[in-house]
C-alpha cells in the first residue's frame, strides 16, 4: 500500500500535492516524494522518513510548476530509503512515475532492460516502469503508457508525466485504487478521496484496466486497450474524516474489510504452476530446510496467536516439532536452541521490542531466524536471516486484523513450501491445498457479508463484564485471538479456553446468563465440542455458536448460530476469525468506546 | 495416609470399629478390614473397595469379640486388593497389625525374613511387620513390639494385637498420627479424633517414639525404649464435623497445612547419599534415559500447571526439549511422537479421563509413558510404563493444593535424576539442589505462618469480580495455578498473564482500583518484573506483591507486599504457591462460599 496524488491546473502544484499526501499518510509513511514539471524539465525531491522530512527539504528548495505527481510510500520492494522513494524517473529524467502496488514480472523486465543497457539506481519494481516507458517511447505519452502496461503483470495504480507534455497527466489502474478528482480548470488524481476533498467533491472512480488522460480542462477515460469509457460522476458527501477511512466509520472496520485484498496480495507471486514456491524469497537450500529438526515460533499478542496456528500448520504439513513462545518469556527462559533449530519471529511492525530481543537471542544461540513482518526495512526485516513479508499494507487501528490474517497466509505458504521440499505431502495434496488458499479471499468476503447477525450478537454481550470463548484444536487458537480483540477494544473481561479444559476448574465461573462464544469448525472433534457446549448450557450459559455453512447439529445445542464458509480444516482460522473481529468491533461501538485507539495500548510496542 | 482404629472393652468390637472407620474414610478408601479376637483366635475380614464392601461381607459373617483393630487404606505399597488390605497377620495368625505410614527398610527386612522361610501373601510393607513380630516373639506382646520397632525405619503408626493376650492392645507412633481415647471401662486407638468422638472426649495424643499399652481399664504410655511417659489428658471440645477436618474449618485449609508432610513423604526414600536416586522405581535404563530426545508433559487443570513447571525443570536441569499440553487437546492434535519421546502424564486421581486417553494415545504412537499420580492402583498407575508416586494422601477438597506441591516435588526428583544420569549437572550441584529440596517442608511451614497478611489481602479483593495475576518465567506458571485456585472457589474472574505480554492487548482492562497480584521471586528477571508492575500501577491498579524475604525493592513499587522464604529459583514455585492457595481460601470464606465443594466442579473428572 502506498498513496499517490497528482495535480494539473493553474495553481502551484507543490503545496496541493503535499496536502494530498498528508491525507494519504495512513497508506504509508516510510518515505515521500514529488515530481513537478517546471515548464522545462521535471524536478524531483524525495526523502526517506515521514512526510515532514520531505517538507523540510522542500522548505529550502521549493519545486515550482503547475503539474506534478506525489507519493507516500509503504515499502514493498526495497527498504525505505531516499533512492527507493517515488517518484521514479528514467535515465534522462523524461518520465516521472508514481506507483502503488506490485509489478510481479519486474525482475524479468529488469533483466531485459538491463541487457539493453539501462541502469537502475533503486531496488524497486517501480523504477523498472520508468525505464520501460523510456524504452517504448514513441513521441506520445498516452500510447507509450498503453504499450508499457501491456508488458506489466501485477496489481498497480500509476500516475505518469512526461517532460514533453507539460499539459498532461496519465493515470492507470489495475487492482489498486485510483480516483480522478474533477475541478474547475484543474484536475487531480489520488489513491483515495480524502486527498482531493479540499478542492472538489466530483470524482470518477477508475475501475480495473482503465486509464485516464487528464489535462487542466478535461478528463478522458479509456480502457487500457484504448476503448473510450463512459463513467458517471460521483458526488462525494462524506466529510474529510470519514473519507480518510474509505467510507468506514473506523480504521478497524476498514481494515477488517481489506482482508480479502491483503490475503490476495500476500499470496501474489508466491504460487507457481499451482504450487507454493518461496525459493525467490527464502534462501535456505533444500538441504538446510531438510535439516531443520525443531521450530520455535516467537511473537507477542495477536502475532503470538498466529504462531499457535503456525505450530499446527508446520507439525501437520511438515512433521517438524514446533514450540510457540511469548517473546517476553522466550528470551529469558534459556530455550534449547541448536544450529538445526529454526526460529520464526512474527511481528506486524517488525519493531516489537520483545520480539526483536528474542530474534537477537536466538541468533546469538546459533539459530537461523525467519522473520514474518508487514514492514519492509523494519528491524525484523533487516536483522532476520530470512524474511517472509506479509502484504497487508499499513494497519492504523491498534487492534490488529488484516495483519493477523496475512500472517496466517504467510504461515500457510511457509508450511506448504516446507512440506514440498521435505516431501511430506504429495504434489496432488499440495495442489489441492494451494487451490483452496486461492479461494480464501472470496470466502473471507463471504464471511464479511452478514454483519447484521454479528451486530445482534454484540447487542447480546455488550452489557456483560465477563464472558468466555471456547474451542478445540485450531478453533482454540482462533478464539484466543477473538477474545484478545474483544478485550482490547470493548474492555470486557473475556477469556478463551480449550473447551475440554474448562471442566478442570474454570467451569465454576459459568453461571446463569453468562455469554459463551463457541467455535466449532473442526469436523474431527465436532462431537466433543458439542459435549462441551452442553456442559456450559447445563450451567445456564447463553451460547453464541459459530459453525460451518451447512451445519445442522450445532444449531440444536446453542442459543444463536453464525455460519462461515467451509474450507480445509487447516485454513478455517482465516475465515473463522472474521466474525470474531466483527463481534469485537460492533461490541466496542455499542459500548461507545474508542475503537481505533483503545485505552492503555499502543500500535507497536517498542518497549519491553 | 490410611486410617486405623482399635477397641477394647465390654461391647462388641465390630460395629465400634466400623463406625470409627467411617469417620476416617477421608484418610483412604480403597480397601478396609478388621481383626477381632473372638476369645480363642483372631478373625480377619478385609475387602478391596469402599467400606461398604467390608460391611457387606461382614453382614453375612459377623466377627464376634470385644477386642479388635481396623483399617481403611490409601494404597502405598501394593495396589488396592483384598490381599494388600489390612490388618495383616503372620503365618500362624497369632499377630494382627494395622499400619499407617511407610516402612522404608521393608525390602531389607523382607529378604531377611524370606531367608528364614517366611512367605508373604501381599505386596505391602505392613505384612513384613507381622512376620517380624512373629519372628521376634518372646511370649510378651509389649516387649516383642518394642524389639520389632527397633528394627523398623520410616514413618508409621501401628496397632497390634496377639492371640495369647486377649486383654491387651499395643499402639506405637513414629511420625504418623495416633491418639488413644480413654473411656469408662473401654479404651480406643485411632488415627484421628473423629473416630472415637461418639464414645469419649478424653484423649491422649501420642508423640513420636511413643507407645501405648491399652487394656479395658487402663492406658499406660512409654517411650519405645520402655521409659514411662506422663501425658496430660486432652478434653476435646470440637464437634464431630470439625474433628474430621483435624480442627480446620475446611478440608482445603487442612490440606494446605498438610503440605510440609506431603512434601516430606514424597521425598522419603528417594534420596541416597545426598543425591536423588529413583532407580528403585523407574525401570528405564541409563541408556534409555540418555536416549530420550523429547518429553511431553500432558495433564489437566492444576496438574497441567505442574507440567509447566516440569518444562522449566527438565529443560534447565537436563537440557531435553519439553512440550506441555492440555490433555484434552493433546490427544486430538496428532502430536509428533517417536520411540525416543517420553510422555509424562500427571494426574492426582490417576483417573482423569482426558489424561488417561492421552496416555493411551501416546503408548499407541510408540512412546514410553511415565505417570505421576497420587493413587496407587489407579488407571494411570496401572497403565503407565513407569510410575512415580506422589505421597500426598487423599485429597478431599475439590481445589487441589497438596497434590500440586507433591507433583512439583516428584517433578524435581525426576529432573534431578535425569540430570544425574545424563551428566548435565555435577555431583556438587546435584547435592546442593537435593539439600535444598529437603529444606522445602520447613520453608513451606514458614510461608504458612503469616495467614493474617493473606486474610487482609482477601479482604481487599473479595468485592471485585475481576482481577489479574502477573509473573514472569516460573512465576508465570505459579500465578496460573494461583488464578485457577481463586476462580475455582471464589468465582472471581481472575486471569494470569506473563507480565511482559500484558501490554500486547490485555492492558486495556487495567483500570482504576482493579487488583493485580504480582509475583516476583525470580532474581534474574526481577527488574523487568518491576517495570511491568509500574505499567499497571500507572493505569491505577491496586498491586498486591509477593516477593522473597529480604526484599527491599518490590516493596517500593506495590501497594502491599507478602514475603516468602528464599530458596533456589527452580524451587520457588513450591513456596510461592502457598500464599496464593491461602488467598483463594480466605477469599472464598470471605465471600461466604462452599470452599470444599465449589459449584459445577467434581474432584476427579472422569468424563472427557
Amino acid at each position: 500500500m502506498c498513496g499517490i496524488v497528482g495535480y494539473i491546473g493553474p495553481k502551484a502544484a507543490q503545496n496541493i500535492l503535499l496536502e494530498g499526501l498528508r491525507k494519504l499518510e495512513y497508506r504509508g509513511y516510510d518515505s515521500a516524494g514529488l515530481a513537478v514539471h517546471n515548464g522545462e524539465k521535471l524536478d524531483v525531491e524525495k526523502k526517506e522518513g515521514p512526510l515532514a522530512s520531505l517538507e523540510e527539504a522542500l522548505g529550502s528548495h521549493p519545486l515550482p510548476g503547475q503539474l506534478g505527481i506525489g507519493h507516500t510510500r509503504w515499502a514493498t520492494h526495497g527498504k525505505p530509503s531516499d533512492e527507493n522513494s517515488h517518484p521514479h524517473v528514467d535515465a534522462k529524467q523524461q518520465f516521472a512515475v508514481v506507483h502503488n502496488g506490485i509489478i510481479e514480472n519486474y525482475l524479468e523486465l529488469k533483466e531485459e532492460l538491463a541487457a539493453k543497457g539501462y541502469t537502475f539506481s533503486s531496488e524497486t519494481d517501480t523504477e523498472v516502469i520508468a525505464h520501460l516507458l523510456a524504452d517504448l517511447y514513441d513521441g506520445d505519452l498516452v500510447s507509450t503508457v498503453r504499450n508499457a502496461v501491456k508488458r506489466m503483470e501485477g496489481a498497480y495504480a500509476l500516475g505518469v508525466i512526461h517532460v514533453q507534455e507539460p499539459d498532461k497527466m496519465v493515470a492507470v489502474r489495475l487492482a489498486s485504487p485510483l480516483i480522478v478528482g474533477v475541478g474547475e480548470g484543474e484536475n487531480f488524481i489520488a489513491s483515495d478521496i480524502p486527498a482531493i476533498l479540499d478542492h472538489t467533491r466530483n470524482v470518477y472512480v477508475l475501475e480495473d484496466g482503465e486509464m485516464a488522460v487528464i489535462t487542466r480542462d478535461g478528463v478522458e477515460l479509456f480502457t487500457t486497450d484504448g476503448e473510450p469509457v463512459q463513467r458517471e460522476m460521483l458526488h462525494v458527501k462524506w466529510d474529510a474524516v470519514t473519507a480518510e477511512k474509505g467510507g468506514y466509520e473506523h480504521f478497524m472496520l476498514k481494515e477488517i474489510h481489506e482482508q480479502p485484498k491483503a490475503i490476495r496480495d500476500t499470496l501474489a507471486g508466491r504460487i507457481k504452476e499451482g504450487i507454493v514456491d518461496l525459493s525467490q524469497e527464502i534462501s535456505l537450500t533444500a538441504e538446510e530446510l531438510n535439516g531443520i529438526d525443531r521450530i520455535h515460533f516467537v511473537a507477542c499478542g495477536t502475532a503470538y496467536h498466529a504462531g499457535l496456528i503456525g505450530k499446527a500448520v508446520v507439525e501437520r504439513l511438515a512433521r517438524i516439532p514446533v514450540e510457540v513462545d511469548v517473546a517476553s518469556e522466550y528470551r529469558y527462559r534459556n530455550p534449547i536452541i541448536t544450529p538445526s533449530t529454526l526460529v520464526v519471529v512474527v511481528s506486524q511492525s517488525g519493531e516489537t521490542a520483545d520480539t526483536l530481543a528474542a530474534l537477537r537471542e536466538a541468533q546469538k544461540a546459533g539459530a537461523k531466524v525467519l522473520g514474518i513482518t508487514n514492514v519492509v526495512g523494519s528491524s525484523v526485516a533487516r536483522e532476520a536471516d530470512e524474511v517472509l513479508m506479509t502484504w497487508a499494507g499499513p494497519e492504523i487501528a491498534v487492534a490488529s486484523t488484516k495483519a493477523y490474517t496475512s500472517q496466517l497466509i504467510a504461515i500457510y505458504l511457509f508450511g506448504l513450501y516446507l512440506a514440498r521440499i521435505r516431501g511430506t505431502r504429495s504434489e496432488a495434496q499440495l495442489k489441492e491445498a494451494t487451490e483452496e488458499l486461492l479461494r480464501l479471499p472470496e470466502k473471507v468476503d463471504n464471511a464479511l457479508s452478514d454483519a447484521d447477525t454479528i451486530k445482534q450478537f454484540a447487542e447480546q454481550i455488550k452489557n456483560h463484564d465477563n464472558l468466555f470463548f471456547i474451542g478445540r484444536g485450531l478453533d482454540h487458537a482462533v478464539v484466543m485471538e477473538g477474545s484478545l480483540k474483544l478485550k482490547e477494544i470493548s474492555y470486557i473481561h473475556s477469556e478463551a479456553y480449550a473447551a475440554g479444559e474448562l471442566k478442570h476448574g474454570t467451569l465454576a465461573l459459568i453461571e446463569e446468563g453468562i455469554p459463551v462464544i463457541a467455535l466449532a469448525t473442526q469436523q474431527d472433534i465436532f462431537d466433543k465440542m458439542v459435549s462441551n457446549i452442553i456442559e456450559v448450557k447445563a450451567r445456564g450459559a447463553h451460547v453464541l455458536g459459530l459453525a460451518q455453512d451447512g451445519d445442522t447439529e450445532l444449531t440444536k445445542s446453542v442459543d444463536e448460530v453464525f455460519t462461515i464458509p467451509q474450507t480445509l480444516p487447516l485454513f478455517t482460522p482465516v475465515v473463522a476469525v472474521i466474525p470474531l473481529q466483527l463481534l469485537a468491533y460492533y461490541t466496542s461501538v455499542a459500548r461507545g468506546l474508542n475503537v481505533d485507539k483503545p485505552r492503555n495500548l499502543a500500535k507497536s510496542v517498542t518497549v519491553e
